[in-house]
């Protein structure tokens, strides 16, 4: 059972600017490069965000991932979209409920503050980490939780692009 | 002209920790292996740093730069240990007397915001980020100000070690 945090962030460690949006990602866009997201995606059982995630997700006009289970951990979201289950639950709970279902692999869609508290309690099993070669200066920071913890990393992989992304992959 | 950021980083972007130690860096510490550090060091003809790094190489009792030209650029500092002259110069003007004076390569030495400030105006040439695998939680960031700014990066090269430390140089 793993949990995966796959994200993009620039080098000084933004997820996206201070409006939520992910433009400096057109930075390394490139035809018939996806950096390994589609078979990643194809590996995940089921998707679990926050809600600053799900509202810049919105803002596609089509929702992105139509098939795949998803979980919000919202307490201020009240409708979400089909194929999105609206939970309340701590997400240690949520995460046994969906292993427990049968689901091998979950991605961790972004989400600082989510995925600060999910590292702080031990929930995410790998990280993979694209650097995309840009500064940012403000944003979404990659963790935004400010629980001083110290968590060793073990370097498992590493990918290298020509746009100059380089993709990390971290187990904990 | 260079002026090169060569730092260590844990991969939730902290410098060091909250009280300024950098005690993450023991986890890559190898026999034998100084990832580079050496060979950087003796390309630099002078170092520049702000009030927090000064403050807390201090701490280790005997000054590590000694025989190399540091400016230390603070408002707060009153009198230096030798080796270090102390600026109340702007970065841009110090780092134009510095060049004028013959240096051909500058290292600035860690300082979360004098980092910042110096991205901001275009001084930093180089950035060489050892990323060390851990996460941190809190601490001093890699740069620690507030200025909206994308600056686009390019990846001129990189090095995996052992330890799982990862090694990019970026030029600006």
């Amino acid at each position: 059972m793993r949990c995966t945090y796959f994200v993009a962030a620039s080098l000084d460690g933004f997820i996206a600017d201070s409006s939520g949006g992910v433009d400096f990602l057109k930075q390394v866009e490139a035809e018939g490069e996806d950096y390994g997201y589609q078979e990643f995606y194809s590996s995940v059982d089921a998707l679990i965000m926050g809600t600053g995630t799900y509202n810049s997700l919105l803002k596609f006009g089509v929702w992105p991932y139509a098939g795949k289970p998803t979980y919000l951990l919202s307490q201020t979201v009240l409708n979400p979209v089909s194929d999105v289950v609206l939970i309340k639950e701590h997400p240690a709970r949520l995460l046994s409920q969906i292993y427990g279902a049968g689901s091998k692999h979950v991605w961790l869609v972004g989400g600082g503050k989510l995925a600060s508290t999910m590292l702080a309690q031990g929930l995410i099993t790998d990280i993979v980490l694209s650097l995309v070669p840009v500064m940012l200066g403000s944003g979404v920071r990659l963790f935004s939780g400010r629980e001083s913890r110290t968590t060793n990393l073990t370097l498992k992989n590493h990918q290298v692009y020509k746009s100059g992304l380089i993709q990390l992959h971290y187990q904990l």
